[in-house]
């Protein structure tokens, strides 16, 4: 079967216009003043982690390497670039046979990642690196987030069932489709989102809606009629009163199922209310009835703080619906990552570190081609990670010289020298994943990305994983790195003015 | 030209599948049970506005018409929906064929709106108005929330240009799509994103990017090169030191375009640092060489709180590049829309009102079919809205009985007595634009919708345009509509319990 058009979509066809404006005139004057032999390394990062979070959990590059391998300026493109009169004609003509021709390295998806770590190096012509930026960011930022976001939530729930049920509530249908996708890397166990399910092959799973209570003469009949249609029905019970009604009539129905012989887990759904003393309730009725395995399944707004608070509380309820907060990741809704040139190479010459200066140190960026470098104890735990250059070798450490912590805390350096000197092994996290525009290899399937995040997280030490005030994980420059940038900073033009005092001492 | 990938996706082809697991094990459930000669009325409404907002502009309809429109599973829906063995193969053939054939009644895009309110009511087989809610949410909540906050921060900006710059921080490539079209009907000049341009006709703008600057080996060729190629340059002035550095190459440039004799009007983009100090020391030092018509557009985690300060401030920025905080609403990322049913009709019966209860009184359901009707004074001003059931006259009012605000404050009654007395005209907010699943006319341009929206927040009294605090706009329940509602909930099941006390004094 060809793919239709939601497949086609979802590998990203026809999205060559996926960037922004400047992007396509920074392309046009690249082009018009030659500066299209250039080649160019940027770097995607992210500055901060959500609020409360010691960990991050990287995704979406699947989605941008099948964007990268495809992108091609449709003929109805290139119309509608000619109408804007902007561009010059030879500049189109030039984007008809176009192709990104850029070399990838990439932190795999699932790989816990942290601050100022590049998840992304792309190198190549920098007309071509250049109208990549916001695809990288468009990308990468939601699915990192909400990977980010539902590893929390999971961390919440521990062995519970996690379903995501927020295509209602995501920004439009791809919101959805790449946020299901991001939250069953980051952990949920399924989601209700159908087109998700085609096209990612995650489980899909579902209850029942108020509609369908509502439609039939009495809640009673609509129960007994979905028992009849669907093996494992999960019955809602909260459309009129969950106490007085729904509860006692979900529970006649299952006594019903369980009298006729059927082999049935009572199972409910609460989505309103206090789901703390309705689900002790619940199960109290249930029990008493002889049924001791009841499934309670509950949403209604939920996050990992509401999460963490009812099973504190004891609430049985073994399986959480989450939407909402999950799939906007409501309480800080973008990952603030950037693409940045971190150098530049005219023609077969040297590479040329680049820098860009602020006047807010963690928006300085780390100059040159790197390479990151996580480093374990004997038992796999991760304890620092190194952003290094990309000529420096990884497992080596000079223990005059010790890297430089991000952010610049009062932390000591000396905490590097311990973590690489105690280290079991070392690991290069960026890994290729693209040459000249081509994959390197097949993809990790998404059952492999999951369960890389998963692993991942649990190799964690404990601190990391709190939801409140975790430990910061050692991020640093290598001594090398850290110098490289040090003189770019100094050399920056204005960063240190004219000097104010000479060096005889006087006003120059 | 035949259609893209992409611009079939806009289209909302291939989305038969933007739906929840639950609607489809329902929508069978109704096959097998012979549910699906049953007729019902659907209402789409939100029960809140975002904080701090006296009103929301509706936008999203042309999506959901479209994909309403064009609905159909295809091969490749049918062949995973068979793989999930969960459905009847009957079903599924019934499903090959499948098209809506609903009656659509909607409130404008572009028009103001507030909680309660049905913005879209949708009338049909159950079988069909089921499967929608999924895409009627997605559609619907993401637009009008991200219209809503655009029209806030057009509120804070004024008459300045306001220039959308999300795609990086969008959800996805169609958080970004659906977001631009939104953002321009809330107030938006233009957008960053080619997509939207090439899909939607929205006008696109752009700057430069740091890396342009950092690609040439001085900021000052940098910004020569950019005003070579393109007519009116924008020269990004911070990728070094702004006050030492790029203002001042910036000038210098400015300088040499005007002795060349190019009628420039010049024009710089800060995007860090302290814009208050930084656009005033800029105007000061232009304005000393000669240029009175500086053009400053700010960016940088702006929202409508910051530009109001800044301007508070006195900065002399005259346009504004808003990214994160508007395409993801980020102080509140989801507008909580529900679809719920309101009322059934067998066969060729009566319409039956339906009602879904809650312990909270905000989250019990309006019953039946309705119509918004809006009272205006004699200048145009919105007075106050009422909801009706669909068969009241809209503009009929019974000085006995008043209508019920919402929500049930200390609020008067006669407050919506005196609204509707003093009325110039009112006017039926619902109007049909789908009958039997094919739309009744054409749909208004993107620029008549923004045009509307415009016309509506202008006409809206001052005190509901404030960012803080807003004045609670009038929105009440007919007498009739009310009635029908206190005898619902009245008679549901479960609300009132057994009698606590017997008609003669005694427990029962």
């Amino acid at each position: 079967m060809e793919l239709d058009v939601s497949q086609r979509w979802a590998k990203r066809e026809g999205l060559a216009l996926l960037t922004d404006f400047y992007q396509l005139t920074m392309m046009g004057g690249y082009w018009k003043t030659g500066r299209n032999d250039l080649t160019a390394c940027f770097n995607y990062t992210f500055r901060e982690l959500p609020p409360h979070n010691g960990f991050a959990i990287a995704a979406g590059l699947e989605q941008l390497l099948d964007l990268v391998e495809g992108l091609r300026f449709t003929d109805q493109d290139l119309a509608y670039l000619e109408s804007l009169k902007t561009f010059d004609p030879a500049f189109l003509d030039y984007l008809r046979d176009f192709r990104i021709t850029c070399s990838i390295e990439a932190i795999p998806e699932g790989t816990v990642v942290f601050p100022h770590e590049p998840l992304v190096q792309v190198e190549g012509p920098l007309i071509e690196a250049q109208l990549l930026e916001t695809a990288v960011l468009n990308t990468l930022n939601y699915q990192t987030l909400i990977a980010t976001k539902t590893a929390r939530i999971r961390l919440a729930c521990g062995d519970d069932n996690l379903a995501e049920f927020g295509l209602r509530r995501a920004h439009g249908p791809d919101g959805g489709l790449s946020g299901s996708r991001a939250a069953y890397i980051g952990g949920a166990d399924s989601t209700s989102n159908m087109l998700a399910g085609k096209i990612f092959g995650i489980p899909v799973r579902g209850t029942q809606a108020h509609s369908w209570i509502m439609s039939f003469p009495s809640e009673l009949e609509a129960f007994r009629a979905y028992a009849a249609c669907y093996e494992d029905p999960i019955l809602l019970v909260d459309t009129y009163d969950t106490l007085t009604s729904g509860l006692p009539n979900a529970l006649q129905v299952f006594k019903e199922l369980r009298e006729s012989g059927r082999a049935v887990r009572p199972a409910i759904r609460l989505d309103s209310g206090d789901l703390a003393r309705l689900s002790k309730a619940a199960y109290r009725m249930f029990s008493e009835a002889g049924f001791d395995n009841l499934l309670i399944v509950a949403s209604n707004e939920l996050d990992e703080d509401l999460i963490a608070d009812l099973k504190r509380q004891g609430a049985p309820i073994n399986s959480w619906g989450v939407g909402t907060h999950l799939i906007t990741a409501s309480d800080h809704p973008a990952l603030g990552g950037v693409y940045k040139l971190v150098a530049v190479r005219e023609g077969d010459g040297d590479w040329e570190p680049r820098i860009k200066l602020s006047s807010n140190p963690a928006k300085m960026t780390d100059p040159g081609r790197k390479r990151v470098v996580r480093y374990y104890d004997d038992k796999g735990r991760p304890l620092a990670d190194i952003i290094r250059l990309a000529d420096e070798p990884p497992d080596v450490i000079d223990p005059g010289q010790t890297a430089k912590p991000i952010p610049f805390t009062e932390r000591q350096d000396l905490s590097f020298l311990r973590a690489v000197w105690d280290a079991a092994r070392c690991e290069d996290l960026l890994q290729p994943v693209m040459r000249d525009g081509v994959r390197v290899g097949p993809s990790p399937s998404l059952e492999e990305i999951r369960a890389r995040a998963r692993a991942q997280v649990d190799a964690l030490p404990e601190e990391l994983r709190r939801l409140r005030n975790p430990e910061i994980y050692l991020v640093g420059l290598s001594p090398r790195l850290a110098a490289e940038k040090i003189r770019l900073v100094r050399q920056a033009p204005g960063f240190l003015g004219p000097a104010p005092i000479s060096a005889n001492g006087e006003k120059p």
